[in-house]
């Protein structure tokens, strides 16, 4: 292979470490497909690192040791992250959005990929910490943002279900009571989900009174399982006493005037996380 | 702002346009970024589309015109997306997949975010020309390829449910009858989901007897749009005259002998596609 200038190098491996984020690349593998000494390569990660952390988009970490090696870290910023939770709350916050009942439509956001992209790179950012083996989450609208919170952390996804589906094999079934609408509600998960005795990061669109949440405890506590972290977009700011009380949420949904048309939604607060 | 060198514009701007895959970047935008002369971001765009290219990573494409610039193509090239399907086949061959009944445990496949995000890429190479205005899918199994579609193709996803949610407005519900099963089901897309005269692209995990695509055909139509392509990620075999016949898919399932424990399962192969 003809040798590749330090340009050609650089792109070649911020795209690939980009395209697996959080997964820990040997410098070794780099050298053998690239054809560069590992100094070279070790400077060329220092001018990545550089260059990424000037303009808040992420960073290159070294992981020391016979397993180590580099991994890329998609890590917001917290200027990226303000801008993005005033716009987001902005958007949030328009009035056609108010549907009869008093209910917000969302769909247009938790489904829209650059926008799910960004707030599960917020999510890994804050749960990074807990080591989760595994992002869960309930059908159907969390889906997305858990599934860009498991990609950027390097986990895979659990996805449990409200009914059986043959086609999964045997599963492990709970039933659970909704904390807002009092209904008793069941969650299916297949037993080859889960390895036991691993950690679980939870991810959804919507906490209200925080029953779906308690009924993910009790199902993982099925499975010998630790719930290492809970993360919701929208918490309600009522009721204050949700059935669950160690959460993070993105954004608070204050109130929705039906009649006025009117809906406060503002970003959470790190200092006001709720503990 | 200071200067700054050519690697360091290079990893920036990759960074920015892997981040919103098929995005238009106007290089007016990067200039008034970095702070250098369009030309010379036009020399880095050169740089980043060879080596790209060179390592099958994709691509930059330019394009011309007012509304012009430039954008990230995923494209993930001949010899990678062999590699991919021929280590999917073998992985999903393995005889412990088999379940009771003859299904195939798949679901650590179909929520993996790495393989997903591959197969999304695959999916988004081969509908690039269908110019889709949404990405369209039926909870629950087929969200995360079709997410991952969605943001290789940069459009928004809609997610069509099989029940009522008060929280989503005003729906168009449609009754169906699953191709193999027979039995009549329910698919629910909220009115404001889709623009009429969209274009739709439809994407799904598995198709047997294609009732479920049939159904989205339907729905397509009371929303007056159009289904430009059907993309899904394993097709059976048998039946072999499928309720619809204009589809593309990723892999075949042959056979899935319980008795005997052998799952005969392989790529579907560019030139078997049928059309």
């Amino acid at each position: 292979m003809e040798k590749l200038q330090r340009n050609e190098r650089l792109a070649a491996m911020l795209k690939i470490m980009i395209d697996a984020p959080g997964k820990i690349f040997n410098l070794g593998s780099f050298s053998d497909m690239l054809g560069s000494a590992k100094s070279s390569l070790s400077e060329d990660m220092d001018i990545l690192r550089g260059t990424l952390e000037k303009f808040g988009l992420g960073t290159i970490e070294t992981i020391p040791g016979a397993s180590g090696g580099v991994r890329y870290l998609s890590l917001p910023g917290e200027e990226k992250v303000k801008t993005l939770l005033n716009t987001l709350s902005s958007e949030l916050s328009r009035k056609e959005r108010i549907l009869p009942g008093g209910f917000l439509y969302m769909l247009d956001i938790i489904y829209d990929p650059q926008m799910v992209s960004d707030l599960g790179m917020v999510f890994a950012e804050h749960f990074l910490h807990t080591e989760a083996d595994y992002v869960i989450t309930v059908e159907t609208k969390g889906i997305p943002l858990a599934f860009m919170t498991a990609r950027y952390l390097n986990t895979p996804l659990v996805i449990v279900r409200h009914y059986n589906e043959a086609a999964d094999g045997a599963s492990v079934n709970i039933n659970y009571i909704s904390g807002s609408s009092k209904t008793i509600q069941t969650m299916v998960l297949p037993l080859r989900s889960l390895k036991r005795n691993s950690r679980l990061l939870f991810i959804d669109d919507f906490m209200k009174g925080g029953g779906t949440t308690r009924g993910i405890l009790e199902l993982a506590h099925e499975f010998e399982c630790e719930v290492a972290g809970i993360g919701v977009l929208i918490q309600t700011l009522k009721p204050e006493k949700k059935l669950v009380d160690n959460y993070f949420s993105i954004l608070t949904l204050k109130n929705v005037n039906e009649e006025e048309k009117i809906i406060e939604i503002e970003p959470t607060g790190r200092n006001r996380e709720i503990k």
